[in-house]
């Protein structure tokens, strides 16, 4: 298939222009619409063959996370999504990848209701890059920043199992399906996003590791943080892994794509009341206190240390 | 350099946040703001190396084309370039390559008076997607559907020279640097694109040749165009070669990031109005028709017939 073919093969797939949308896929660019008082959320991420997925990755969870990565960065802001562009370089021969692919990430589309209204295809080493677009009330959004020693350490969700699904599938063991499925098509916490602007103090998403993320809270707010290792929300499977193993694939493992968030501890009925409102569990798991960097502590109050602090890519 | 001392780096070249810009690099999305009764209008190209660029290119020049590329279909839409967003896949030991590559691109953005609002930098072959923003009034945006049979076709600039540039350089031979500069760092015509909004019928911006661009006014305003090969603009490099060639090369050659319009011929006045305005030349090339297809004659009105009719990727 040649470039334009696959444009209009991929445009007869989005189905036809959603709202906000004055012109979406086929010109130079899309034109698109925000109501009055809103602002503009844009994040884009890249997924690349042979670092962030594998042949052994599914097509269509491969398009699946790809816009489920994006989407979790407008959450971590608060942010509605709304529309999203596609840039793929393909190797040739790849017909039936990139018809698996579009299906896995158009599928997602359509349940988080966000529209694909441009793009680009090239030639090249598989690769995927989505920019997603979302919008916010004026003012109305969540940052790194606003932390405050005191706070909560809040995770929603459980952490580590996409981490433990990953561990086992590189050493060629068959892991617990449901870790599988939390690795290849985690689901962005935007309902949840939404729900903490103007509530929680500061808020990112878990893609890295928590103590690596959390990290960038701390940072970016000029304070530090406690976190209790044994708080942390796990499954069952995790739960089985020898204690050092947990630990190090919740805290420095990844890929958990749960938001982690700070909340001042007066409003502590407020966050039981999120809770279950939206049926997802919530965790306090540590503390932000003066001072700087996150220090770790196991049941008994001493301190953990871990070789890494979680993902970065070497360049 | 690890991802995260790249990005820090980054963002201190970039400098401070400018107009427009809520939040920008260094969380997990940008917050963007319009101005009430503007639209956003987005698009993004990838240029992969050993596709688009090679280790023969200076990186700055890479830079500078990644976002010149993007800011040329902001221009063919006549909107008004904001912001960018920049996707980094990077092998190992980039550090020398990154930091003139980044350079390139943010000298331009400078001149163009855009912002890096954020991005991502991942490990992998050497790519680099920009997704470029902007803004146009409500409404108020050229795209490729309004062409009507009579319309005079027009290109701006000349047409040709970065693709000689490329054939030269790929055969070993010395090009005319004037050529390569083209080739390296075409100039968007922001400018004359916001010109265009209102008066123009349809536009596009040349990046894989006339024929096959034009190809695309023609198939969305569903009509046709005759193009006469002689009339188009060439540098006197071009006009040294034989006929044939210099016909392949201005026709299909692509890279030429000129814009090709459609104007109503009762309103020639204006269009002169505007080459004097600018300072820059506007060719009339051929005339949109009833039917399919673009057709494209020699001086005598015989028809020409080329193997390709512009740069498509094969995937």
């Amino acid at each position: 298939m040649n470039e334009f073919a696959l444009i209009d093969w991929i445009r007869g797939q989005a189905g036809p222009a959603t709202s906000g949308v004055s012109l979406g896929i086929g010109d130079d660019a899309a034109v698109l619409a925000l109501a009055p008082g809103e602002s503009l959320v844009v994040t884009t991420d890249t997924l690349n063959s042979g670092v962030h997925f594998g042949d052994y990755d599914p097509a269509d969870s491969v398009g699946h996370k790809a816009l489920a990565v994006n989407l979790s960065d407008l959450a971590a802001m608060g942010a509605a999504p709304r529309w999203f562009l596609l840039s793929l370089s393909l190797p040739k021969d790849s017909d039936a990848w990139v018809k698996a692919f579009v299906g896995g990430l158009l599928g997602l589309a359509r349940t988080m209701n966000v529209a694909l209204v441009g793009g680009d295809t090239t030639a090249g080493k598989l690769s995927v890059t989505v920019t997603a677009l979302g919008a916010t009330r004026q003012g109305r959004f969540l940052s790194r920043d606003g932390a405050r020693p005191g706070d909560w350490v809040v995770v929603s969700g459980e952490l580590g199992d996409a981490a433990l699904a990953l561990q086992e599938l590189s050493r060629g063991r068959s892991p617990d399906p449901s870790g599988v499925e939390k690795l290849r098509r985690p689901i962005p916490r935007v309902e949840l996003g939404a729900t903490l602007v103007g509530n929680a103090t500061a808020c990112i998403d878990l893609s890295d590791g928590l103590l690596a993320d959390l990290g960038h809270i701390a940072g970016s707010s000029g304070c530090g943080a406690v976190v209790e290792a044994d708080r942390l929300p796990g499954s069952e499977s995790l739960r089985s892994c020898p204690v050092e193993v947990r630990r190090a694939l919740q805290l420095t493992g990844g890929d958990d794509y749960e938001l982690c968030f700070t909340w001042p501890e007066a409003r502590r009925d407020e966050l039981a009341g999120i809770e279950s409102d939206l049926g997802l569990k919530l965790s306090v798991v540590g503390r932000m206190v003066e001072g700087r960097g996150i220090r770790c502590l196991d049941s008994d109050g001493q301190p953990l240390a871990f070789e890494k602090q979680g993902y970065s890519h070497r360049l």
